[in-house]
């Protein structure tokens, strides 16, 4: 073997080591979400702090900079190559935050997420306010570190969704709000309203059990590499690259948390189980973003699975599960139930059309906190504010409102503009893939394969080989554009609701 | 802090860093035993052994020895000694090893297991016998390293029950095979034949996984530092002191698999389960030996579950999960159905009363191979002679023979007569609780929280504070007597089949 042949094959064993850490760090985290019994949390807690304490010593040590050093300007392969820059980009983004402060930084990620849980129960914004606004300043601390060009929020935004800047969500978000708010307002008026009463009725946790994995099957989902479980807060997640699993939540009282809460696991999923063997072993095999993460699950969810043509091709599978129900339901009636428009305090409860302005009062509120046009203690008061703004409803306390998601309490700022951008990649990559197949036709006669296979060509196979935007261009030949999800919404609704 | 306590700190801290290790490894081998999707094992088996690598790093450590010869005779505190004690061997034991031989067997074990997958599913010895060779020759080698007082032997069996030696076997083992062997002559020459053909019928899985639940918890298995899964192979596993797993395996043609086969797990989960706090996060958080460990298991299902006391008190209990079966079916007809003795191949498939005729076998094979009396190819002539001697049955084939078992393929010499001294220790407990509590009376009322107490306060709380002959003389004023087993034996089965 020459030099560089003996560098890699020692870089490889890095890569290596990385790997089970991160292997172990997620399978701990699928148990303690799914399986561990309650008083054997603590330890475990602990364990998981270590591990990856130790993954993050070895993405930040000598000896990976050693091999980035040595690798970076002498490697050919395209895979190699990549992953070489990944490595950097993580060691130097770790490198810059001193290691005290990141310790302190995880012990308050910790404690705050704690302290949260109990603010959310008391629907007491106070208790938690402390825990936010040093949280706050770490991050203001750490995009300085990082740096940027115009905007202290594109540090930040980074992490998330590398090449996405405050500007471009700017300009984006608003026409994106715009148009739906204006969307929302004449379904009010609207005269024709779906009953979602025919939804209701009594659905065994086994009945919708076997639901999801027949739909999860037709999807194309690999149970050799794969397996489903029950969980309180619904997520997929790869621990290694072939073994990629779903979970989903029963309510057998409402079908619809299971049934497109799997088919929107089920998106994530396939997004890595078809990623290519090729990165094995290299930290590019995952995906790439969480906003190209997002696109698949909302594809798959909102895209197929709220669609006319799968009710067509389903609905007799559906009610084969649900034997007593839906009788006397049209499919029409069934569908426009499903797709019921009504704008919700929680956001992880909103249909399709007023997700997204969820979205846009977190972006609003946590970039002008990480701007310091505003405080902490400003956050209650404004978020039902923007929520009577955009969505015409007050929470009638912090519980229903500024306290319901988990994400600032455990320090991400940043995080939240890719449920939006995942929501106008997927509108995007349908308007290209209707193109390229008879999309329509796939999803009337369940043909999922051709689906999925655009998808895996398109975008899995590539993992962290492309960014977000590079996966965007390449697909749609265009930018970032939301005038095909509004297009996309605008239709379905004025549909619907007879506009 | 003084010196002694900030070193006592930081030797707390490496303790802490294996149990972290410990406890991932546990969690991955529960997980691949379970749940795993079965494209996921290849990698995952390669993490295993990355972590395994890791503990071992740590216990053999410049650091460890540090520690080690620091604090050795300057600690008082019991459990902090202990501990110590319990490093110091670990670290002998693995230092006496050179780094690069221990490597190659750990290729080799992993070999050997997958070969002799092959070999047994073929029934072709051959195929394995090269392996096993190689593997009898590293554990003799270590053994050297290890080094022993008068049987080579003793150096492997001090992994599994240390402290016990190849002279104490050859005094207690002999006196168990002829006992149960002219018991099981008496048998087969009664005219009282119990009907298994009684047990037979069809159980749904889902009804004796509720009767095992319902048994792990009248136990006193605490659900909220545990679960119970389905696996092939069943096993107990402590994954930290507070999440204890117990698995078990359902066959719908026979309930007598789960039935026992959860009482068994549940008997080791209870030991792992009420091991004192104080130990936490020492080496010593765990089962004391092999042999200790099964007598908790086999106490459980042989002297409590096996007994007619459990049945009288838990026949209607059984029977309300088996609600079309069993209508006429006598209480006494049943309890000597479950009783049956028949000699059979297959070790894990034996009764209670020929089961340890089945380790004399292997233990009698190993020890002379280990002491080079005997040659690897001479090993299924043998088996298959001792069998007709001990149980007057022949195995058909290897794969019903010396190919059953995966202990060899492992490297796992000196385990085996765990499971007999287990037997013996069982008995022997059994015999010192009669004295102190009413056991059959609380048996026959289902009232097990004395019993586990009982346990606890003999045997489990300690962990491995105390090694396994030190447990038998405190709890039981006496050494290691086989009578007690043969005792119990013997009147069991005479008035089962009127001897």
């Amino acid at each position: 073997m020459g030099n560089t042949a003996l560098l890699e094959k020692d870089f490889h064993n890095l890569l290596k080591e990385q790997n089970a850490y991160r292997e172990a760090i997620m399978l701990t985290v699928w148990d303690m979400r799914t399986k561990i019994p309650k008083k054997g949390v603590e330890q475990r807690s602990w364990v998981v702090g270590f591990l990856s304490e130790k993954l993050h010593q070895l993405e930040t040590s000598e000896r990976m900079k050693h091999f980035i050093d040595m690798l970076k300007d002498s490697v050919d392969d395209e895979v190699m190559k990549k992953t070489v820059e990944e490595c950097e980009e993580t060691y130097e983004r770790n490198r810059k935050i001193p290691a005290e402060e990141y310790k302190e930084y995880v012990m308050l990620q910790s404690k705050s997420e704690s302290i949260w849980q109990e603010a959310r129960e008391k629907a007491d914004f106070s208790l938690f306010q402390p825990y936010l606004e040093d949280l706050v300043e770490y991050n203001k601390k750490f995009a300085n570190y990082w740096g940027y060009d115009e905007n202290i929020y594109d540090a930040l935004l980074h992490e998330y969704e590398p090449g996405v800047t405050t500007k471009m969500l700017d300009k984006v978000f608003p026409e994106l709000r715009n148009s739906l708010t204006t969307l929302v307002e004449k379904i009010n008026q609207s005269k024709t309203k779906p009953d979602p009463a025919i939804l209701s009725g009594h659905f065994p946790k086994k009945n919708q059990e076997a639901f999801s994995v027949e739909i999860l099957k037709r999807m194309g989902y690999d149970f050799a590499s794969g397996r489903l479980d029950e969980t309180i807060h619904p997520f997929a997640i790869g621990i290694n690259m072939n073994d990629v699993r779903v979970t989903t939540r029963y309510d057998e009282e409402d079908f619809r948390m299971a049934v497109f809460g799997t088919i929107h696991e089920g998106g994530h999923a396939l997004y890595e189980q078809n990623i290519s063997q090729k990165l094995r072993s290299t930290p590019l095999a995952t995906g790439t973003s969480m906003g190209i993460h997002e696109s698949q699950s909302l594809f798959w969810e909102n895209f197929i699975g709220r669609n006319k043509s799968f009710w067509e091709s389903h609905y007799d599978l559906f009610k084969s599960y649900a034997p007593n129900h839906f009788g006397h339901v049209s499919l029409d009636n069934f569908y426009q139930a499903v797709n019921e428009v009504k704008a919700s305090f929680i956001r992880i409860e909103a249909d399709e059309l007023t997700y997204p302005l969820h979205i846009m009062v977190r972006y609003e509120l946590e970039k002008a906190l990480i701007n310091g046009d505003i405080h902490v203690s400003d956050l209650p008061h404004l978020w039902n504010e923007k929520m009577v703004d955009y969505l015409g409803i007050e929470p009638p306390s912090d519980r229903e409102g500024v306290l319901q998601d988990i994400h600032w309490a455990g320090g991400d700022f940043g995080y939240f503009p890719s449920y939006a951008l995942g929501y106008m990649y997927a509108a995007q990559f349908q308007h290209t893939m209707e193109n390229e197949l008879n999309l329509n036709e796939c999803i009337a006669t369940g043909n999922f394969d051709q689906i999925r296979q655009w998808l895996t060509a398109n975008i899995h196979q590539y993992g962290k080989m492309k960014k977000p935007l590079e996966i965007i261009k390449d697909v749609t030949n265009e930018q970032l554009n939301p005038d095909y999800l509004v297009s996309y919404l605008s239709k379905k609704y004025t549909d619907i609701y007879n506009l």
